[in-house]
């Protein structure tokens, strides 16, 4: 084992929060906490602007209950941030590390935060100060590159096909069509999960469209026209971030032609959740053409999933909880082991599910994403493929067991 | 005992689901099943519907495993319906009743299905027909009468009570203005449900709306105002049937001004789930005025909890489970019992929680509903009081649980 360094470390938690960010912080905070050689573990509030504005709380006072209680709590313990840090902001989360003498930092979240990590790294090697830098990686999108999955995923995932599950079976109760909006900005991954605890082929969700596929309004009523006319009614999953053939995203579009005022975050993004307009939208627009073509009254409704699909407490996936955990202990593992920085990855065997983790490079992870692939995507693109079940099915944990009459 | 009369039974379920109504169905099956007198009982596809075109399956047939399966299952397995039958209506039932020589029906569902559970009872009297008529109680708005609380509430309210736990936290760490819609058109029973987890005065809700105070644009401003300008954040919780001082419901207010046509239900009610449309309207309101009050750009989201609510998989209160069974065998054991029709109700034993079964009246339960006591509001009719929480606290079962960082 290299030399440990002598020093404090820090640690925070970006993006928007899952159901298992805290299990991440928590395995890296029991771990430290053994390190004497580590004199103060500082969380940053709110992330990346807890460091500039020195918002810490050291979390090695923290006792055993506490912690083991912020673990299994959805969201971040710590506070979040959306800030994308530039260069400037860089130097200053570097300035206060110097301050402090930081020599260990833990950035737990996406792709972006793996790009903040770099950045601060580069700074910190160009001056020759000694820090190691571990990105913990956490996204109910699952799009990371390098790792086989994500924390907080499954969690999420979970979430997505257990209210599948049941919606499926309300609206066989009273049939209609039944359309779901699900959280997923540029990828179809917990938009895919939909799917995970279909009993059968009667079974919705019938339809899935993912951002991965341009979406088109008329394909789909198509689609749910001839799904309505089987069975009488159509269950449908539908990924908030659904874009047009020019890659623009629907939501934006209606919000245009509404001429409402687009809200957009620090990374450029159109608001997509914590809004129903998109579900609505569509109902409204399936219950006109779709009853203009049948001639009948449809009862169609939208609901969109929003925030729950993250944050609902009491229904994480518990091997998402525990490898969520290991992901925040081998951050800090790896951290003490040498003098390489990097990002934690998970590898999966072959076989029966198993999960080894590996030391990924931070510029491997950082910025870009990772989509559906295309062999998880059926053929007319209102689909996924039993490959998809196959990938996922490991990583929600035991579904719930349903049954119905014949 | 009274003679049991020889001949068939006839069990139907109705109205919107709950995630337990299942398990109503399943404790008649079972208790049914032993009863040799009893020929044939037969589940009626989507309710009333079911019973006059006489869509029915053999529930005596079905097998063990799958009755477990189905218990466990959210939504009416037997199919629902939004009918509500008149006389005529009634009419046709008693008539198929007759022709098949059914001697027992039983009805799981709220008010309306209570209501025509006597219709049809009255109807079988005035001919001299022996029939004997149980309505078993389902709801998870919580408002029927004589009952100590409703199957299907502990559930829905369980799945409200942890929402609002992780959204909290959620909110906590990327604060803002949080709106959550949630089910509920004349009660707020559920939506008072959304303080059960709350872990102390800072967590949210901070805000509880309910129809059950006329609500008022401005005063919503103020109060939202206020909590934002103490915590730096607000997590509001409102019942989909808010309505304003002339019991108009908001969001049936709000359709008008848009222009939309707005559907109806047979009993004349306004749709008001299966849209985001409340939510968002009340979110960008919100945000217009008090950013202008303010001068600050917040951030409001909205969300509609929509059929989760109701439908969610693998989430019940065991509670909740445990009793709607009891329900089920009560009304097959009242029915045995003697020539008395009614509803099952439930009572509450003074001291450590204890649920006693009795027999109620029809006409006690049918048609009007129980809104939530005064008591049970807070004075300034944006909250619930404590009297609240200890009432519907056992009926959600555990709570998960959760932390926080000081």
């Amino acid at each position: 084992m290299a030399q440990l360094i002598q020093g404090n470390a820090v640690i925070g938690q970006s993006g928007g929060p899952t159901a298992v960010i805290n299990q991440s912080l928590v395995g890296v905070v029991e771990s430290i906490g053994k390190i004497k050689q580590i004199g103060k573990l500082l969380g940053a509030r709110h992330g990346v602007r807890g460091i500039v504005e020195e918002k810490f709380i050291d979390l090695k006072k923290v006792g055993k209950g506490v912690l083991e209680a912020v673990a299994q709590t959805p969201a971040a313990a710590l506070g979040s941030s959306r800030d994308k840090p530039d260069r400037a902001y860089c130097e200053r989360i570097f300035k206060v590390f110097e301050k402090n003498n930081v020599r260990y930092f833990f950035y737990i979240g996406g792709n972006d935060s793996a790009d903040a990590a770099r950045i601060v790294n580069e700074m910190a090697k160009a001056a020759g100060y000694e820090l190691r830098v571990f990105h913990v990686p956490k996204t109910i999108d699952n799009d990371l590159r390098v790792t086989d999955h994500c924390p907080g995923y499954g969690s999420a995932a979970r979430f997505v096909a257990s209210a599948f599950m049941g919606d499926d079976r309300d609206s066989a109760s009273l049939p209609g069509i039944k359309i779901n909006v699900v959280m997923g900005r540029h990828a179809g991954w917990l938009t895919a999960a939909s799917v995970l605890g279909r009993m059968d082929a009667k079974c919705g969700p019938h339809l899935v469209y993912v951002p991965e596929v341009a979406f088109s309004l008329d394909r789909f009523v198509h689609d749910v026209g001839e799904v309505y006319g089987k069975l009488g009614r159509c269950q449908i999953a539908v990924s908030e971030g659904i874009a047009d053939e020019q890659h623009k995203a629907i939501a934006a579009v209606l919000a245009e032609k509404l001429g409402k005022e687009v809200e957009r975050d620090s990374h450029g993004n159109v608001q997509l959740s914590g809004s129903g307009a998109l579900g609505d939208f569509l109902a409204d627009y399936v219950k006109q053409e779709l009853g203009r073509i049948t001639g009948k009254k449809l009862r169609v409704r939208a609901d969109t999933f929003g925030y729950l699909q993250r944050s609902f407490a009491g229904y994480a996936s518990p091997i998402d909880q525990a490898e969520a955990r290991m992901c925040g202990r081998k951050a800090v593992e790896f951290a003490l082991k040498g003098d390489l920085d990097g990002s934690v990855a998970m590898k999966r065997a072959k076989g029966a599910y198993k999960i080894s983790y590996f030391r990924a490079e931070l510029k491997d992870v950082a910025r870009e994403t990772k989509d559906l692939p295309k062999s998880f995507i059926n053929k007319a693109g209102n689909g996924v493929t039993p490959a998809f079940a196959k990938y996922a099915l490991p990583l929600v944990g035991e579904l719930p067991v349903i049954g119905k009459l014949a």
